[in-house]
């Protein structure tokens, strides 16, 4: 009976947040470490972008190193991957020996074998490696609570975004049910799965009667560096929660797209065009020292709109799907 | 006159400091960065190591990234070098257009060839690639007012320890004698050489009544990583300032030893071989949060110790070539 209350507890506990580590564009500044932020769901702790500084920011944050099972890598300009060998190197310090799964473009597994080679590093844990694959929704990783999918950008470098989209969750046994039927332990599995009981007078109470309704699964999408990208939504379909890069405000569009970056207007859009609950703008040009008016800007589209300053956290609620800033 | 006047003050103010950009050993910790720090000797900029995340410590400390033209790379740990890669393509980012020098390791050169090609990066500015020579006591870098040497120390990985040596500065005129005498640019120019001045009524003015003493040039030694290594003096001479690396305290010799590093109490007698006028430590284990009972440790052998903190400065003064940390 405790063991079922205690499950109970931990599935209305289960947390799904997103911490920046760093939210700058290609120049770092004092203030802004370059692109990199974790997603926590749960237990697990999934990396996307390593800027350098990575290993530091985490540190920062009481994110434990060898808790990261799998890295994603946008693209290979190196503010988004500069941090990876500090960050591998130091799992090793720490003796890791967990196999690390990271998803990422091909030359980065040729360049971290060339400078392990030329530096006589052996890793003691295995990188799994998975290449991407730049056309298409395509899951990447199936773990036990979150799937991840990437799909195409469209910048100055092939690149791809990723989306976060957790798994049904099992409906939440009623604990007044456990005690009022006497439901033994094989019995609370049989309702997570779905089934009804049948009383000793033959009464056969529903599954709906015996559980909390479990909420709709939530998603995040991570979509940066890229120009605006039209129709989005009908590659990957809505998210709850999107973090859009808005390197640009909106009057610097020619100088977006020459560059192959998205102003605070077209992050808005998108939010718009993927149903989303809550924007958070991030890779902002150093030309920006106070982003705040870029907030302002979006908010004409779309809100609420979130600012990813280096630290913050967003949790996604699980009932409501709405995002509230948390630190 | 007006010019001469400039010039004497200027070479009163010529400074020589050093800022620690960061001073932790492998691992890096919330509030240590991986190594790396500055020589600033009047107006130019040296970089010794550079470990992950120096171009943001550059940035926190209002250094002028296109301002350094000379990076001293130690040897090829990680904890020494994995901030490279952000730093060159900033300073690209950012318009250099000027040669840049790299005294390193010959393989840090394949590396950055290597990661250029693998992501499409032409830098727009030379890379002046110097590479270590590994015995003896070698002029790496003749500058205006700075020679620097490199020398072997003794680790898990062949690593050069760096000498700065100031030249001799010329001797400045008396500012009194300037109106005193009538003395014209090509007066000054001639004394500041070393010649005196006939009068018109044929009385011979020595140079040491036309100047002040220049006072004796003033050195720094960087040592880290290494393990203690005898009789350094014999290799490099004397020095005013001494970096050595302490990444353990004295009771953990034998780690050190197994390690290729050194201890509190060995950097102290490093100090006291060179018949240095001040010690700074770094390069902690992240076992110590706390360092200062390592200052302690030292201090029983040698004094003044200062503990490297991420962003702290240290001066040496231009007369008594004392260290003062002023910040």
């Amino acid at each position: 009976l405790f063991r079922c209350i205690i499950l109970g507890v931990y599935f209305i506990n289960m947390d799904f947040s997103i911490t920046i580590l760093g939210a700058s564009s290609a120049l770092p500044t004092a203030n802004r470490f370059p692109s990199a932020q974790v997603v926590k769901h749960n237990e697990s702790i999934f990396l996307i972008d390593c800027g350098e500084g990575t290993q530091m920011q985490l540190r920062r944050n009481k994110i434990s190193l060898l808790k990261i099972n799998h890295i994603f890598i946008s693209h290979l300009h190196g503010d988004h991957y500069y941090g990876i060998f500090g960050l591998l190197t130091s799992m090793n310090l720490l003796g890791r020996k967990k196999e690390l799964h990271l998803y990422a473009p091909p030359e980065l597994r040729r360049i971290l074998n060339y400078i392990w080679k030329q530096t006589g590093i052996q890793l003691l844990y295995e990188v799994v490696f998975h290449v991407h694959n730049y056309s298409g929704f395509n899951l990447i990783a199936d773990c036990k609570h979150m799937q991840v999918f990437s799909f195409p950008l469209s910048h100055s470098k092939q690149n791809c975004g990723f989306k976060f989209c957790e798994k049904q969750s099992v409906a939440n046994i009623r604990k007044d049910c456990i005690e009022r039927f006497e439901l033994g332990i094989v019995d609370v599995r049989r309702i997570k799965a779905g089934a009804g009981i049948y009383l000793i007078d033959g009464t056969y109470i529903d599954n709906k009667e015996l559980t909390h309704h479990a909420p709709e699964p939530r998603t995040y999408t991570y979509c940066s560096d890229t120009v605006f990208v039209e129709s989005l939504n009908t590659v990957i379909g809505n998210t709850d929660l999107l973090y859009h890069e808005a390197t640009f405000a909106g009057e610097a569009n020619d100088l977006a797209i020459a560059t192959g970056h998205s102003t605070s207007i077209q992050a808005a859009h998108v939010a718009k065009q993927l149903s989303a609950k809550a924007l958070i703008l991030g890779h902002f040009s150093t030309r920006y020292t106070d982003v705040g008016f870029l907030q302002q800007e979006a908010e004409t589209i779309f809100k609420p709109v979130f600012l990813a300053e280096d630290n913050a956290e967003f949790a996604i609620n699980r009932i409501t799907r709405a995002t509230v800033q948390v630190k």
